[in-house]
């Protein structure tokens, strides 16, 4: 990129136009972007031009990024062909990381999952905002570039979301902890509740907040479910064990009558939700941390993983090449109260950063 | 009640004023009752006092109708307690029926509870609105009269609530699938998370909508669901079995990636959320149901209980008493295209039923 590019529309391809890919068609389009876009459904396609969603038909072999936004399980031939198809980054926001992150190496493929939903299905779902102050996980491979993570490390933030940087892996056994098995759990309950209302039919009218609350995401279409389970298998089984666990405890300490036990874990359950960190929380003091990045692949992403695993949340980012080459500084703006744990873990993994408190 | 009463303002008694019984006493202030209301704490008493919750200390012996909302466990010594000090009606609005029901006998005792709440814990969380819609369970006993069941329902009625009719047992054993196993499987999923959280520090950060709904009611004080626990503790654990069972199905399903089973699984869970009954549902047709009531005991309470067995939703009703004693007529307003089947249910219990449609 050089300053020129500010002064033309910036070019991106969506390849799938659903709930997604149509929002991310819509939010690029909304900040001055040029998409072009594609689905295996052409009245899809055909709705999307007609509602502005995207501009042109197809894949811009010349865009500067192009998102891909299919099914798990056609993820990594679907990559693949964006990656042969154009030549600039190619991102994805598949549920479940591992499979395509090790399916498809490239330096240009910088694979993400942006943690947003709605309770609609596909195109018609499709928000500009729906990534207002979301979470939007990245999973960099040792393969990729640098100056491919960075680059849709910024445009994603641009979107509004905040960027999180984790090992494939690591992303797919967090998300069964926080989505996957919340969704199996949720269905569970809807149709235990179902099949005891045959025996009764006030027994769904009882149902109040609560368990509204508790069944809402069951309602969600279930196709994108089975690829995530095949997908996540794994994790998602070693996630259910350890719910079947707690809730045996569970339902031994209510037989047996032991309220102090019971007490001792509704308090815990209570305080945990309640320190739930808020989806957009902006720090009373930030701090602005200059971490050089030295001529190394991956050093950008590491630093993003490594404010992952200490819990710092990168507020905003830059960064910056040096004129000379690969050299450069990134530029990221924490919580001031974290500053120090951050400086810690970078210094550990040899990094030489820099902290200014920003007033 | 005689027409001269319509002329003076109604009086209540409300024992306990916490988030319940604070809702109570608001809701029926603003319907021009006169509240009398008393709790143990005096400080909560002065400030229900400030705040125009109630309008005087102590328990009015001659009140028309006593609700006693007070700690589970404490129920059947303040019921008792309210029939001893008063001539009206009491009820109650603890979230467990049997125990309370059975512990007190007395043809003026309605055991109740209302299927409402709030994040908001005691008397500052009280709202005149918080039965707006929502779904009031009274549980008659074979001793609670039929007057004293239709002076409640009519009252219930009055603050937005519609009035479903179930035995005490039923009751329990409803409410410990749609509400206090929902609420224990949140608090588990929410320990779940937060023991991982230690692990990796991003987890929560994960959180989005899916699983901040599953465990909002987590949050929840932890203090009443102590006294639920013991007191429900049968239908709790039955309904946790239950709920293991199903969650180990899950689980069997995707180790053995078991597709198809998985997609009937969630089909069938996605059907049952979205033909959840709205909180408030006005039918397109509705039909009146004019049912003489004889000179029998438990009448009015056994047609209400009916219409819940049934799965009838009683949008309005009155009764009206003859005027040579105690033989009269209940009329109520239900969804015109279930009056075949209330009136199978009716004429199969011995009562005449007549239906007319309302256009």
């Amino acid at each position: 990129m050089t300053s020129d590019t500010a002064r033309v529309a910036r070019r991106a391809n969506v390849v799938g136009l659903g709930l997604i890919g149509g929002s991310v068609a819509k939010a690029l389009t909304a900040r001055g972007w040029t998409v072009c876009g594609d689905d295996h459904d052409a009245k899809r396609v055909d709705r999307a031009r007609q509602l502005g969603v995207i501009a042109t038909v197809g894949i811009d072999p010349d865009a500067e990024i192009t998102f891909v936004a299919v099914p798990v399980l056609a993820g990594p031939v679907a990559v693949s062909a964006a990656l042969d198809a154009t030549t600039g980054i190619v991102t994805d926001v598949a549920s479940v990381k591992a499979g395509v992150a090790s399916a498809v190496v490239d330096p240009r493929f910088v694979p993400g999952h942006p943690m947003a939903g709605s309770e609609q299905d596909g195109l018609d779902g499709a928000d500009a905002d729906l990534f207002e102050g979301a979470v939007w996980v990245l999973t960099p491979t040792d393969a990729t570039a640098d100056d491919s993570f960075s680059l849709v490390a910024q445009i994603v933030s641009s979107l509004g979301a905040e960027v999180v940087a984790l090992s494939p892996e690591r992303h797919d056994a967090l998300v069964a902890v926080v989505s996957h098995v919340p969704h199996l759990a949720s269905a569970t309950l809807m149709n235990l509740a179902d099949e005891r209302a045959e025996e009764h039919a006030a027994l769904l009218r009882l149902a109040a907040g609560g368990f509204r609350d508790m069944t809402r995401i069951a309602a969600g279409h279930p196709a994108i479910w089975l690829d995530i389970c095949t997908e996540n298998k794994v994790a998602i089984v070693e996630a259910l064990d350890d719910l079947l666990r707690g809730l045996h405890a569970m339902r031994e300490t209510v037989a047996h009558d032991r309220r102090d036990e019971l007490n001792d874990v509704l308090h815990a359950a209570r305080k945990a939700r309640t320190n739930l960190p808020a989806r957009v929380g902006n720090p009373a003091e930030m701090a602005e941390v200059r971490v050089p990045i030295p001529d190394r692949p991956g050093a950008a992403a590491e630093v993003f993983t490594l404010a992952a695993e200490l819990g710092v949340n990168i507020s905003d980012f830059e960064v910056f090449h040096s004129a000379e080459g690969s050299r450069g500084v990134l530029i990221a703006i924490i919580d001031a109260a974290m500053s120090d744990l951050f400086r810690g873990g970078l210094l550990a993994r040899g990094y030489r950063p820099s902290v200014r408190r920003l007033d």
